[in-house]
């Protein structure tokens, strides 16, 4: 049998020797220790046409935004700032100087807003398919990162913002919906997230707030890496899940469940933490269950359950 | 008219605001300034089947030792020492979970070799293509990094160890021919390269040293970068180039042209860097030709000229 994405990622993990004091395989970021202070986070993430993207799908602005948007956000999740991104990309023989020009604005407007240049990368011919690939360096003062694994029982737990529009965007794109309206938000949401970054700044800087991360495969999966991670369980109750006025209105009129975009639904790049309750959260955000110390994810006010995106 | 490799990467660095003290796009690795002394190195390299490789023709044990190398190889060429990696990896769906185990064996025996752990990374679907992209993080005492930009007229032209043995290496795979012997180790240095990584740390230490990057591209091109980058011109005697006693066997064996190899062909991940006359140069290394004030690569000893590989 297969191990499957993340079987295969526990494999790797098994067999390297990560050094005393530096964060390897498993949150959102490794983390390095510098020796002023500070600590290096560097995250990387893989977009492939025909997998993460269709060309017919996404404008060139768009997927160059996204591009950068999804790897900031992991650095957001761990409360860093970020410092610098390098972009590999393997272009096939059709596309467009223009195509690529478009591309690098829509990669150079959203880390523009974050101070966050590009520094290097690598450019390479490939035989069909466009292969991007982004890393991120950012730093956060030494100790202050926050990691998957420091949820405790009785913590509350916490999103930014909310869920389900850019599941809710993608089913507009995929069913070929208005470009205009509540469905064009939704679509925006889907294509131009803004990761969370002085959000992840301000809570990592919070003493109280616990495990962290950014919510790229949908809640359902990533706060189960936050339970792995701790050791711990939740209960969530899916009737407080944060929904927009958008999502609700779309969903009406077409039929759609949104609390199952919201909890199953992946791509919202907000932000996933634990805090004690108690603690003064420095930015808006909604209470959504709790950390319990029995093991397992339950879910209240339904009676399905919400895996989230796997990738194979 | 299309811009091409290196005007894409010339048009997308005039785009970019790099901060001061920050060596961005242009060089082997990004160089960021810490507080405290040293610089943190920062490389990236995508890896496409049917571009850089074919499954059919390289057996995953090499392959993953290869990956990890290319990038190895560009931290030493700015004489940094290699802190860790980070690999994504694209799986197309027929891959065995055993062809992975043997791919990160072999990604770990090289990476071992020089105490650098995998910290990270992303695993994802691809539709069909194998797609690898790696980023290797280094330091390096401040300021002593050694960039493409600092040959001076006059200095010497110098390699490490011999030229054109991968490049032969790669005919023998294509055309077929035996495994062992000295096809085999013409084969064995092209799949299995060993990134000079002590070498580039001791020359990056020693005084008189200017210029340094590694040959990824063959010398015909990578020199081509360090004159521009230094606003120099420089001749080289290709009778001088460092022929390997296996690829002067083979190329007499089959008829082919050893100087072609060594000096237009691609992937020996030596290191190529100038120094002013009378420097103690502490590795071994071969002497090819000078800086010469005036611009342009004069080949001696040739009428032919050599380019090198460009991805497109």
């Amino acid at each position: 049998m297969e191990k499957g994405e993340f079987g295969l990622i526990d494999w790797i993990r098994k067999q390297v020797k990560v050094p005393d004091g530096v964060l390897g395989i498993g949150d959102d970021c490794a983390v390095l220790p510098q020796h002023d202070g500070l600590e290096t986070l560097v995250t990387t993430d893989m977009l492939v046409e025909g997998v993460h993207f269709l060309l017919d799908d996404i404008d060139p602005y768009s997927l160059g935004w996204k591009s950068a948007a999804v790897n900031l956000s992991d650095i957001a999740g761990m409360g860093g700032k970020p410092v610098g991104t390098f972009l590999s990309i393997a272009l096939p023989k059709g596309l467009s100087d223009s195509y690529l020009e478009r591309f690098f604005e829509g990669y150079k407007a959203l880390s523009d807003r974050f101070s966050c240049p590009l520094l290097g990368g690598d450019t390479t011919a490939s035989p069909d398919r466009l292969c991007i690939n982004v890393t991120v360096l950012g730093t956060c003062a030494a100790g202050q990162s926050r990691k998957r694994s420091a949820a405790q029982p009785g913590d509350l737990i916490c999103v930014t913002g909310t869920l389900g529009d850019s599941a809710g965007g993608l089913k507009v794109v995929l069913d070929n919906l208005e470009k205009n309206g509540e469905e064009g938000v939704l679509r925006e949401r889907h294509y131009r997230p803004v990761p969370k970054v002085e959000e992840g700044m301000s809570l990592a800087a919070t003493p109280g707030i616990n495990a962290m991360m950014d919510i790229s495969d949908g809640i359902g999966s990533d706060l189960r890496h936050i339970l792995e991670e701790s050791g711990a369980g939740a209960r969530v109750d899916v009737r407080s899940l944060p929904l927009s006025a958008e999502l609700r209105t779309v969903c009406a009129r077409r039929g759609w469940d949104p609390v199952g975009l919201a909890a199953g639904g992946g791509e919202d790049y907000e932000l996933l933490f634990t805090c004690r309750p108690g603690t003064k959260v420095p930015v808006p955000h909604t209470v959504i269950g709790e950390i319990l110390a029995s093991p397992g994810l339950r879910w209240e006010g339904t009676d399905k359950d919400f895996t989230g995106f796997r990738h194979f």
